[in-house]
């Protein structure tokens, strides 16, 4: 048996056994999104996180913050303190994705009043 | 009463209320993603999109479908002929939010040797 590992090859969203499938459900779930955006200001304490992000449980965010520490995207690092401390950040990765995350929640938060003002019309048409 | 409608605001996708969370949903969700990149190539047919999208439901993919007509992303023409042919293209504003999804999505195909590289020693090593 030979133990040279082939190249992991690229990606393909549009092939559903493709791991980036999943990939791309941490990162895009609402928690995950929201996690990157809030984490490119700065590390941050779970419960500064649970306060940022409006409406997220701590099962939810304690769940997210896993699948994101899985893939490589948040650094969490656990200060031996009493009461203890546990701290999140992005890696080097995790700067990278968010950088095109945060690209498309802004466009999102921008485009706005133009999906209402779509949704207007056709209730009114309707 | 005015008839003067205030102007819409940005959203803001930190607030649990904002309707832009819904439209992030939209845009985000698994097949609401392939569906935007795959219009990318150009117009498309419901069977067309269907076998482009491995793995979707005929539901499902109406379902997003719709939330992307619902939210002026994406154009449902039906032309009147024997068989009924229904075609679907992106609107301006659906080229603008495919580009910022299809940067992430090229992004999450290209890193995935990267994640599978971390999984694999964080397997080795728990």
């Amino acid at each position: 048996m030979s133990d040279i590992t082939p190249p992991a090859r690229c990606g393909d969203l549009f092939a559903s056994g493709c791991p980036s499938r999943e990939v791309l459900k941490h990162v895009t779930s609402r928690w995950g999104l929201l996690i990157l955006v809030a984490l490119r200001m700065g590390t941050h304490r779970f419960s500064e996180l649970r306060r940022r992000i409006d409406g997220v449980s701590e099962k939810m965010l304690a769940q997210t913050l896993q699948w994101l520490e899985g893939d490589g995207f948040v650094l969490r690092v656990s200060y031996p303190e009493v009461p203890p401390r546990v701290e999140y950040s992005l890696t080097d990765a995790g700067i990278e994705v968010s950088e095109r995350v945060a690209a498309l929640a802004l466009w999102i938060e921008a485009d706005l009043p133009r999906v209402l003002a779509v949704r207007r019309r056709q209730h009114e048409a309707g």
